[in-house]
């Protein structure tokens, strides 16, 4: 199979998603200009060009997109081509209503924005289908084409009458018989149980709490509906371009899509990064999700959309400081990243999103931020040579699953303070910053080549996932658990004990009496740290081997953290130096080390293939003691035992 | 008329909710063994089971619950059954989509959750009594039967046009012809006179502020068809079954229902309560509740439902600390409680509530929770047969109408921070806190059994609740107003100079020239305290026998508190302590005195029939004086002069 | 053309709405007698009184009407007549739903409240020009009419399917042609161009971000379909009484409504008034909306409605402490009222706004609002002969413009935090308390007679608009622009540079790189104050003459304000002090001079004509340097040099 390498070519792709269509096309030649004086070297083209490829039903204006190719193709710069059917044109949701999704409240999604489409409308498959065919059959040769990326950021949900058809139809591939159905929903409790498979409905708005697993299943339902649209598209151009990668961009951690399942089914896995430039913890965030994908695509990524300055979507939109934009996008290099890419080229004037800025923003070419992506340009293609392809190695692994984070975020659960992805990164972060380097895995995978595997919260694991566990930590694997792990099973069953009895022999808990979950800014106090959120009445069974206690409160002397042999359970959520203490502690006796000693703080160091990135994340320059001799690429000087980062600088050592 | 004695037999009912749909047969049989461990001599059955009873449309299927009929008699158990019309079966609704509720935006209810019925539909009403005959026809004779649970929490709404036929047919019953209507309504402001019934509506959705009154009368006719809906399978039960009683459980304080009425319309008055074990005040608003409904229900009532632990429907869901349980069960029987049932006996392990404890949880027998659950069914045997069917004697009544509380929940009040609730527990709360027996009571009931009468804020007065206010005091009763008391008349509309003006003079108030709500977090300075939420520019008519002034700001030396006589007004909400001391003044002026003398805070007494009970709700032990020699029925010894309550420690004294 | 003259006939109009439908005849008289008292002159019949006079389609009933007519007339007192079309009649929404607002998600505004119709229905117009039609022709001769108000507070939108079909009316006469839409609204991106005229809707619920040019010009529409309806009316008065001037009571600076251009097609222009009495800034909130209604009016107007106490549509409704009423009139007419009117006369008892206060309010003829009513009375007779007419002249223009407000407050912009309005009242507020005497202006009116022009923020500026800027400075005028201004052309397309290129170097600006929005709460150091909401990153181009400095943080050392000749640019928003200081500095280089030197805070000075108004407004006596002999005519006392104004005191003083 193609790979992202078939794309690359051993540079790193530089570059963002194009939007020519705003533009008059003497414009398209200044962009040209100033995208060579960047070292842009790729350009994604039509992402949203659905109604001017297709202004009426059926008909097709390539013209203008011929040109466009031929450009990029002469100025050296190669295409990431986009099917159009993020946004279908005015006349589709017009001449047929059932291609707009509706809410769980019955509310038409109109158009006028985008994504308006229902993934289960037939009739948006059949047009999104034969656009696909005819770009796929015009382009497909074209020698600027390098990618191929399928649709934008699929994130639609739907509960018309169309979606129920589609959904009963899902269901009964997945448990064949209404009996089954009603086993797996739990359906014997009020009053639910369904007698014809015409009752069954998407979960519509209702008078008290919904169904839980009936939720479950539909965000299942709707992963692998909008899968279906992806694999559609891509199984038509694959047709045309076996020789081509496909990709479709991922948000960032959204609660929509099992990205594991969908990276499964792409050549390419390519995600948008877009962390707040104000949030000091940005850069953590940015590393989470560049691990992720990264372990999602086995190897390295691409980084579809980031945004040279600031965005439009939040309350308050800010800047891009001085050398930021450079500094993040070499960590998402340093994490794995092959490509670099922006939304948008140029920003618009007009439109939704006319205060997203774009390599070129409304200042032009004399604006700092074109300044500075010109200069990244020239930063990227120094280091592409060596870089490029290069792999990450992690001792540890960080466990995560949407399916478990899916079942544990609904109505009537014990704690709405419990927010699933605020615990996943309060555990990233804590071995983020004891500089430890971390894969994403799902409960699943074969953990066995890693030290150490971290599993934040996983409330729901199905008996494979417990079986892997066990047996990774049979193998000689460290584990460690966070609360509200092993709760239910596949249908969002509680399991009996409230935790799965295999993984309470394992950490040596007898009874789960009850959860203690804490209010907002509650905490609760044990023998050397404080933990928050949570906490738990436990009785061990005698064969702990260490246990850290609740000090005070209902909870008094009752284990917090319990570890038998290399199995830990922490049953709160640690303050965050608590946290980074107790999993450094926890490495070191598994043998993790940093990838550094006597890092600073805020500087973040990666080893990818035989290069050392370090990234000063401070405001302020700050030393950093590197034993030996290297060679930095960035500033072609050599280094011997100490370097110096300037604010938000880079090193990047080859020894 | 059959009541709530025959249901108990000389025993307080100890039991639950028992779902065992969810569960299979060899669970039934662990379930009587753990339930005969633990002394539950009740379950109620059916509450959830319609699907599973009428599968298809017409279609019947008794078999299970006849096995389980037979079984828990044959443990001697008894059986409160319940009809199973909460819940409606997927069918119904999708056959009949005409009995699902529309909220006032036009948004259907569907099912998936529960309750998802209308009050108003004939098709639901035609199903629901088709059951409930069948189910009374078949259990009638089962010598299990102890008692009819109809329905379960009526709390449903309906916008709909099924229900908007409904509510003109009541409109018309209630005002004859639209003239009297428009009259009640006040139409002839903004425009809104009918001219034809078919022109009225609910109020649903509106550019702007809807009508008072037609909301006011909405919630009146919702009321009205719930118990409507209560009622048809009351009689069908009881023609079934006359010698057994029936009930319905409410909602504690819930808005929904005018619960003076239904109360009248049931043979034994249930409750649901679940005050929040994190809850300072917990204790406080069960009191409330216990006092209300034993009010309602003229004598012993029974608790239908509580949890064992922690329930899902908080935002943060706390478990019950060790003794919290049987302090808060013991509690309801002193306040009269002949029955403690709890929702639900065995914790579902799917389902919407599979986070709501049971009284056995997800820990199984071996969890603290059940092991309480074992020690309290001792505790009620030990007391039973001293404690069943024995009555309270209050000498203060609190006054609470629905209408009231309806009337003054509107928008485009003075002010949105009064919440009648709220009030209603500050001005009970005093007098709980001064350890001050009290009933609820309604302002047209015959109050003249009590030495003091406490109105915290009855804004809708009718000219007979005026009447028997006014008769009260001349018949030597002390009354105590709270602000925003006698506002409004029947129909909603002001009563001149904003106050009855017979009130007024009762008060020895002249003008009431303007209300002086207070911003959320303001007070207003008094004489000796400060008051919140509410003052007023009153001015007086030289007839009142005692005043306390405001201090300061624009009402300085304006009256805050009147008094003339034994009729007193308080137009602010003095704050907790100041509240307590005043009411604790009048009490004694009036010859009313606490339960006992000297009692700790935090230590509730209460006395029922020749019975003295006393609650620690502290976590610390306490001593507590009782001159005399007693015998406690929990740990059978005597007691002489003094006690010691452990951490949420009970005693039951009988001297 | 007949103007506020022909109605006030030297008298300042004195009364309000008054409802007499809600009241039997009987107190009609007593009414009558109470007006009298308190001087009323004036009352607004028929606001609400549709179903009144056509209680079945098409019947009508005048008679009461006819009598309230006579009795006004009799008593001498002025009729203004409103036609009744702001609430149709239940019989109309019921006859014809078509007639019912459907919000943006589809639901129906139902009637029960008021103002529940369609401006775009035809069936709608209809109905209300044949109600004003047979209302005109009945009392277009009778003595008592001296003004005609049309519906009632304007203020509706409507997302439905007519409403569509006539935006896209609107849209054609707009555009002309598909192409000019779809180059206005930037449909290029996001796959939104319009092949067809039936494809374009009001901007509907949508996924994600809606097309802000497509919901600028739905924003236009709305504020031209409402003027249809309005003029639609006028017309047919104006047919009949050619000589009686005609109004429509606008809500101050409600963003629904152009009320620049609107004001054109009235012969009055009014406002209703309700700042909050417990709000420390409503004195000021209240000047601006007389500068903004005077200016629009282009001299006297007419204070339709404000409260004689408290409302009740806030969260907490505050009466009026004694004093405040007169206080708050007065400056009414300082700021150029002709007309103190309430809404309304006596309170209503019924219905949504009987918390609203009247002029005779629930305590009656006895309660402190009335007794206030009538001095006012009083005082406004005594000044009446000397104010009529008369003109304010400002030195200083405030320009504001609602298409800019509308193009600003989109979603997808850089800060949610910047809200126009308060920004508008921040640089008023600092001229208010600079005692500089301000009209509002268009930014494409003439501002040659202003010596100062004041920018608060034109986010959208036409070419037209920038044009008339730059001639106004080279013709010798000072201007100030905040952030913000100039990014924007009519179409809401960002100006390259993002900012107009004139402007910038009207300003000294080379580059604009970043905006810098700060978060809530956050300030940004300049040299000398600290700056609040917004910060730029700006480079000068070497032109300016002075500029103030950031200090610290990324943005230290850029100019944070600037001035270029008589040009000034503050790129934050200075604190109120700080603000204040700027503009005082700026007014006095520009030869603006305060009302009166040495003024104390909280005393507001006021000229109109040849009167010299004194208001405090503070709540302890004050005493004022107004040097030489005046005569003050409330008093009718002779003062030298100085005054002393007691709390709330008022001085109307001719030299």
């Amino acid at each position: 199979m193609p790979d992202l390498g078939d794309a690359t070519r051993g540079r790193i792709l530089y570059g963002g998603d194009y939007n020519p269509e705003q533009w008059p096309e003497a414009t398209w030649h200044e962009d040209v200009r100033l995208m060579k004086e960047a070292g842009v070297n790729s350009v994604t083209l039509g992402v949203f060009s659905w109604a001017k490829l297709e202004p009426r039903p059926g008909e097709r204006d390539f013209g203008w997109l011929d040109r466009l190719m031929d450009l990029m193709h002469d100025a050296g710069i190669g295409v990431v081509l986009a099917t159009p059917t993020a946004s279908p044109p005015p006349w589709l949701g017009h001449l047929h209503p059932d291609t707009l999704p509706r809410d769980e409240d019955g509310r038409t999604e109109w158009w006028g924005g985008r994504q308006h489409f229902s993934h289960s409308s037939a009739t948006y498959r059949r047009y999104a289908a034969a656009i696909t065919e005819d770009l796929a059959a015009r382009y497909g040769g074209h020698p600027a084409l390098t990618l191929w990326h399928i649709n934008n950021e699929y994130c639609t949900y739907d509960w018309g009458d169309e979606a129920a058809a589609r959904f009963r139809a899902w269901l009964r591939h997945r448990y064949g018989t209404l009996d089954a159905l009603n086993t797996a929903w739990g359906t014997a409790f009020w009053s639910q149980g369904y007698g014809d498979w015409a009752e069954v409905l998407p979960p519509r708005r209702a008078h008290y709490m919904k169904n839980p697993t009936q939720v479950l299943d539909f965000k299942r339902f709707t992963s692998d509906m909008l899968l279906e649209c992806y694999t559609a598209e891509r199984d038509i151009v694959r047709r045309h371009t076996p020789h081509l990668p496909v990709t479709t961009n991922f948000m960032p951690l959204w609660a929509g899509q099992d990205a594991w399942r969908w990276a499964e089914e792409e050549d390419v896995v390519s995600v948008d990064l877009y962390p707040d430039p104000r949030d000091p913890l940005g850069a953590q965030n940015g590393a989470l999700v560049q691990d992720m994908t990264r372990s999602q695509a086995r190897g390295p990524w691409m980084l579809m959309e980031q945004a040279a300055g600031p965005v439009n979507w939040r309350g308050v939109n800010h800047p891009k400081p001085r050398g930021l934009n450079r500094l993040w996008s070499l960590q998402a290099v340093a994490r794995g990243a092959d490509a670099v890419c922006y939304f948008q080229w140029r920003q618009s004037r007009q439109g939704a999103e006319k205060f997203h800025s774009g390599m070129v923003g409304h200042a032009g070419a004399e604006g700092r931020t074109y300044q500075e992506v010109r200069q990244l340009g020239a930063d990227l293609a120094r280091i592409a040579p060596h870089v490029g392809g290069a792999r990450i190695t992690a001792d540890v692994a960080v466990l995560h699953d949407w399916h478990s984070w899916w079942a544990g975020d609904q109505e009537g659960r014990p704690s709405r303070e419990v927010d699933y992805p605020e615990v996943l990164r309060a555990w990233h972060r804590a071995l983020w910053q004891a500089h430890l380097t971390t894969d994403f895995a799902h409960p699943e995978h074969d953990l066995s080549a890693y030290r150490m595997v971290v599993a934040p919260q996983l409330y729901l694991l199905t008996d494979a996932a417990v079986d892997n566990l066990l047996a990774y930590v049979r193998g000689g694997g460290t584990l460690v658990c966070g609360f509200l792990t092993g709760v239910a099973d596949q249908d969002d069953r509680v399991r009996p004990g409230g935790m799965d009895a295999r993984l309470r022999a394992l950490f040596g808990i007898r009874t789960l009496h009850e959860w203690w979950p804490l209010d907002a800014g509650e905490s609760a106090e044990c023998e050397g740290f404080r933990g928050t959120l949570w906490s738990e009445e436990l009785e061990p069974d005698g064969t702990t081997d260490e246990t850290t206690p609740y000090k005070g409160g209902e909870l008094d002397g009752l284990p917090a953290v319990l570890r038998k042999g290399r199995a830990w359970y922490v049953s709160t959520l640690p303050e965050p130096e608590a946290l980074r203490g107790l999993l450094t502690r926890v490495a070191d006796r598994a043998g993790v080390r940093p990838v550094l000693d006597g890092l600073p703080d805020h500087v973040e160091a990666v080893r990818r293939g035989e290069l050392l990135f370090l990234l000063n994340h401070g405001r302020e320059p700050v030393t950093v003691d590197v034993p030996g001799t290297h060679h930095d690429l960035l500033t072609e000087t050599a280094v011997t035992d100490r370097i110096t980062l300037g604010r938000h600088g880079v090193a990047v050592l080859r020894s």
